[in-house]
């Protein structure tokens, strides 16, 4: 049998573990064209919670009872497309479940040589392209310039800051704990890093740590964070939006101080994106950020939850609240 | 002698008549490379409001006691630049006083034959220019988009409209008395409008009036009328800051509801700007500007305050409460 997880309930707030079914199905046969995959490393990301509101979104919002939306590292375990065969190592867009299949044109292949295949959902999958071209792209990034990144210590955070690293910036993350504030200090080489939740004044401690102010600004997290960035940026600078994690979960909206005055004064610009823009020019950026890891001038952490497919929901609720460092993963099967 | 409008007071929330000293100076005395100038026509903008604090800008902000900046249309009385002689018509900025002197360099000479010398420091002049470019090259307007603007019956946003329509799109505005909104709808051909004094919920009128959304916002005003806009931007919306009134005059800072997260989900994009960004480009626009308004594609209205230099201070106080139609000037001489 498939073990899938569903949609239960729309979250009020957080999410909690009542909002999820697990159920069983039948374990899909593949038509011509198809590929079966079985599911190893379920990927959770904040772009989840969207998907689970009513509200209009980007995509289609899951229905009750549907398959909750997700990347996967799968292994193939039966292929009727010319392109894949059994043993196959591939990305895979198939949701919270066991066993799927997908077309041969929406699976991408992973090369187990050059990482671990988890990175496949992580610093060489959706986090690290997101992070590429959000500050490559959107964010415009400068050889020399300084850089502020929120959720730091995230899946996209932390890639964030070594490539602004490798771009010869300086480059300062805010991250929840200490503990991620060590890590990317002392294991990712950022120049500066403070735990959001010990500084009162953000203002004043981004004033400080950039004293001729912030050329581009990635966002992860929204909120207070990101209202003391503008009166900090330079001139001509950028916010690049990637998604904005303290938000998601309130239960009535938050208001906040207006900024638009600081975007004219500052002649600033800020933008939001979706990594699936870049589609066209994936593959090539794989193929760069997979040099950068080769090299180890990209690293990466994985907190990897156990216990299967039912434990995807209190991992997803966890990385919602913090608990991850880096790429948060759910393990669903050895390999074979 | 020379009668000057200086800062007497930084203003709390709007300026008042005593925020603003009357004082005499002598008639200044060009030096070679230099032009005296006696000014016709000042304009009072809104810009200046935020010239009169304290805090940062973009621009060094006015002194206690220095002039008040602004630019006018002035005649030549004496010049000591071969490019001008005692009679020419020129933009200066030589900011609120009946005399000044300024470098040959910093001048533009007004063509008295391609329309009334006031549209100098108004259609075809800063104003006019803010729009054009802050549409064309800040909002990237496509021929047949959807556009929104805030302040549509004042200098800048009137302009807007206006080359919206050129370009073959629907057109909506928004404005604060009857009059400013049948001015824009029946004079200037705005597809639609409304006066939002008159309205509770801007986010259900824009949906009403923009079933598939906004392209470009053309900025002007900020605030609660800003804030409804980012629910119904398109997908690769933009928002072209070009002036927040509303939040000039505040004794406190507003707070508003957050709504970067609308940024991701349309993958849209707010910048501010200047016009002084595009001024290796503000010849050329002006070219095209004067034949748009040679041909009657581009109208315009001028709201003129008589009583010379000393009305200046109320007639700037009256434009920031939305006082105007069109281009705020004061008459401060007629030219020989």
């Amino acid at each position: 049998m498939n073990r899938q997880i569903t949609l239960a309930a729309r979250p009020v707030g957080y999410p909690k573990e009542s909002d999820f079914n697990l159920v069983e199905a039948p374990i899909p046969v593949p038509e011509d064209g198809q590929v079966l995959v079985k599911t190893l490393y379920l990927s959770v990301d904040p772009y989840m919670r969207g998907r689970m509101n009513q509200a209009r979104s980007y995509a289609a919002n899951v229905e009750f009872n549907e398959v909750m939306v997700g990347g996967v590292v799968a292994e193939v375990v039966e292929s009727k497309h010319a392109d894949f065969q059994a043993g196959d190592i591939v990305n895979a867009h198939i949701g919270w479940q066991e066993y799927g299949v997908a077309g041969g044109g929406e699976l991408r292949k992973i090369d187990p040589g050059l990482a671990p295949i988890s990175t496949g959902v992580g610093i060489l999958g959706m986090p690290g392209l997101t992070a590429y071209f959000g500050l490559l792209e959107v964010g415009k990034l400068q050889d020399g310039e300084t850089v502020f990144v929120s959720g730091a210590a995230g899946a996209v955070g932390s890639v964030v800051g070594q490539i602004a690293k490798i771009k010869g910036c300086r480059v300062v993350g805010t991250a929840g704990t200490d503990e991620k504030v060590a890590y990317i200090l002392d294991e990712l080489g950022f120049n500066a890093a403070f735990n959001y939740k010990n500084v009162n004044d953000y203002t004043a401690k981004l004033e400080e740590l950039f004293p001729d102010g912030i050329d581009v600004y990635f966002d992860n997290v929204g909120g207070r964070i990101t209202d003391a960035v503008f009166p900090n940026l330079r001139v001509k600078g950028r916010v690049a939006i990637c998604g904005q994690i303290s938000q998601y979960n309130l239960e009535s909206p938050e208001v906040g101080p207006r900024f638009l005055w600081y975007l004219i004064t500052k002649r600033a610009r800020i933008e939001g994106f979706l990594v699936t823009e870049f589609a066209a020019r994936h593959a090539e950026a794989l193929v760069q950020m997979g040099e950068w890891v080769r090299d180890g001038k990209l690293k990466y952490r994985e907190t990897i939850a156990e216990g299967g497919i039912e434990a995807a929901p209190a991992a997803f609720i966890s990385m919602l609240k913090g608990g991850n460092i880096g790429k948060q993963l759910v393990r669903i099967a050895e390999p074979s």
